[in-house]
């Protein structure tokens, strides 16, 4: 039996068809109801009269309630005045479950409200268009990868040893050993691109963020390309040109979705590469001539960042960060050796940071020295040091953010919306 | 800089180009050597002599070692003879990084000493043809679901409570509270079902499998389907059809590669649609049939499963299980209250299940029931009980695990070859 889904209403205008879905709303008369059925792809506005209905259908009315799953039957016409531009002019209606009342009214909840009923929050117009933004956003990333040639290596989550640090780590026990949540596929994809050359992996990522913020999920998805052969400058055109693309994808197939979300399309439409790069050097430069003290060495916060991209339509690309604040597998800056080859991308419009990212160190003695500069021993990383050993090479790569790019894309306030059920620390339900 | 990648030579022979990669093999003559090199997309075998080299490149035979990194330049001809159909004539030769002794040799290696040297492993054509049908087999899911108007609906990681039974649950600390890992994405699919219809979530499960077998991982990757206004018969249909996608995606696109593990094809190239649909009652004879002593109510083992799909050339599916050896979600057959809706697929050659579904109970007094049974109560659950009370609907939906579908189609003895970096009961590393 073919199925009809309102999304494609276009080519069965004129047909009589069964939908299948729930009531978004109703809106009743003595001789004519009007039912707006939601079926997961769009709405469509069902009307229901006494004449054409047959009567049990029509005097379903008496007892339809908000979110009652049904099955309709009807003959389909375009109608410019109804929302999605069809309607349905209703043969049959059957009630397959009638709703208790529906928690989530028309009025205003409060956020722990709709994030208690988040199971239920996702049937609304607005989820609806954030999440299927973010699946465009996810599907242009891997096709990304994969029509460039990309091999994909599924790294895994339970690791041993920390990526990022071991403040924001949660552990499990895995029988009778402690293993980690992966923070970050990275070492595990360095061995990738040895083996295949260019890979990415793809998958959630975890931080035990301790801090309540708007930016920070303890569970979110990242992408991590890594590329044999490729220098700091090399890395930073994939990321321009990769970005640009997610950015050009989402305005060809979500521009209703953008809508519905009441984003500034023109901010996005202005985006174009190549990208502003300056250093890490030069972007100090840009605080401090804006009033903001700031010295050589610190890391940027949330509120310099939104300052350092201000300058820029486009997202900025800073490069060459002093070492000592950043991970011990970048490779030291041959012209400074305070610096070390990374590279972050700022989002527009105060998103802050999307991309992290770094030429890796590949000399064995200097990621040795490293290692042991952060307390860590050779033995921690012996397998990771093997691609050092065994035919080392110059390589780089980055991860950029799913959540944070979702909510940039959608101009959201705060990134919990980006994902369907998301984890913070007070949210670990539904 | 324009790249070239040895998979491509097809586009650049008669052109002179630089190759980045490592030495796969070197043989060394006295006025001719040849360098067999891997850039991870193929490999290409390079022909140094003392005409057309420059001086300081030819030397480079005297210390070149295995997996050493080098930058090639040279004229590449078509030359039926080498391995891959391609030869490059070198004029100019740079070693990037000479390689230690390279720990894996051509003699045979131990199980255990190629996992531990999982990182390096990786690089062996073997490996390659794996981890490439293995991510042919993630695309042709994605897009088979992409093209068929699926929302993917990414579900949470850290979950408060178990959807498949308690025994194999990882847990970690999550701010004071207990979260588990998840097992399944399929509650949380559900809710998806209801917001968009049709939905797919995609990533990595947990199982802490206390046995070894060559069949489980701890950590492997599943996809779940969940669709709105779907019954059993619904579901087999797609599962079919969505399993002989990945079957002639695979065969497409992988021919050299299912080539290199000798695999055979063949045995493939049979299967057809419509897969055989037998009832657990029926597959119960066949057993007994078989002289297995088997009684209705017990739960298959694999040598069960391999007797029942050794009766066919395509999948088996198996439908209509004892309730009591299957999960509380299931609907009760309204045929016979003794059974569920549920569904299995048995993959041929004794691969095992693949796939496990079914149609969901949408009844709320009925689930509670069962919910209640199995010794947990109805606020353990409330949040999905909510998708009962609010337009419950007839959904199903199945998951299949990526791992045994890619030891399947490869027709590999052990499940650990088949993701870059297993993850067993004895193995955390690399």
């Amino acid at each position: 039996m073919k199925e009809h889904f309102i999304q494609k209403a276009k080519e069965f205008v004129g047909e009589t068809v069964t939908l299948k879905g729930w009531a978004y709303s109703v809106r009743k008369g003595g001789k004519i109801w009007f039912l707006l059925l939601r079926d997961g792809t769009g709405i469509m506005q069902c009307v229901v009269t006494q004449t054409d209905a047959d009567e049990a259908s029509f005097d379903i009315k008496n007892v339809i309630t908000q979110e009652s799953s049904v099955k309709v039957t009807g003959l389909v016409k375009a109608e410019p005045r109804s929302p999605g531009g069809y309607e349905m002019l209703v043969h049959s209606l059957e009630l397959v479950a009638l709703a208790e009342e529906y928690p989530i009214s028309k009025k205003e909840h409060g956020v722990d409200y709709l994030m208690d009923n988040r199971h239920l929050w996702l049937r609304s117009k607005r989820q609806h268009a954030i999440i299927r933004i973010r699946h465009t956003i996810i599907k242009a990333i891997r096709d990304y990868f994969d029509e460039r040639d990309f091999t994909l290596l599924d790294t895994p989550i339970f690791q041993k040893a920390a990526t990022e640090g071991t403040a924001t780590l949660f552990a499990t026990d895995y029988f009778g050993e402690k293993a980690y949540l992966t923070q970050s596929g990275q070492l595990y994809g360095e061995a990738g691109a040895a083996a295949f050359g260019k890979i990415y992996c793809f998958g959630p990522t975890f931080r035990a963020e301790k801090s309540k913020t708007r930016r920070h999920l303890t569970e979110f998805w990242m992408v991590e390309p890594e590329m044999a052969f490729y220098d700091l400058d090399m890395n930073m055109d994939v990321a321009e040109d990769f970005v640009f693309y997610i950015i050009s994808q989402v305005l060809k197939y979500r521009r209703v979705e953008l809508e519905t979300l009441e984003r500034d399309i023109k901010k996005l439409e202005a985006i174009q590469i190549p990208f502003p790069r300056i250093s890490y050097t030069e972007a100090v430069k840009i605080l401090n001539d804006n009033g903001v003290e700031f010295e050589w060495g610190d890391d940027f916060g949330g509120a310099d960042e939104t300052i350092i991209s201000n300058q820029f339509d486009s997202p900025v690309m800073v490069h060459r960060y002093p070492a000592a604040i950043k991970a011990f597998y970048m490779k030291r800056d041959p012209e400074n050796d305070k610096q070390v080859m990374a590279l972050d991308m700022l989002a527009p419009e105060g998103y802050g940071e999307i991309i992290g990212g770094s030429q890796r160190e590949d000399d064995l003695t200097a990621i040795i020295d490293r290692i042991k500069a952060d307390g860590a021993t050779e033995e921690d990383y012996n397998w990771y040091l093997d691609l050092r050993r065994y035919g080392s090479f110059p390589h780089s790569g980055f991860g950029l953010g799913v959540e944070r790019v979702v909510s940039w894309l959608c101009g959201l306030q705060h990134i919990r919306e980006t994902i369907p059920f998301p984890r913070t620390i007070s949210r670990l339900n539904p």
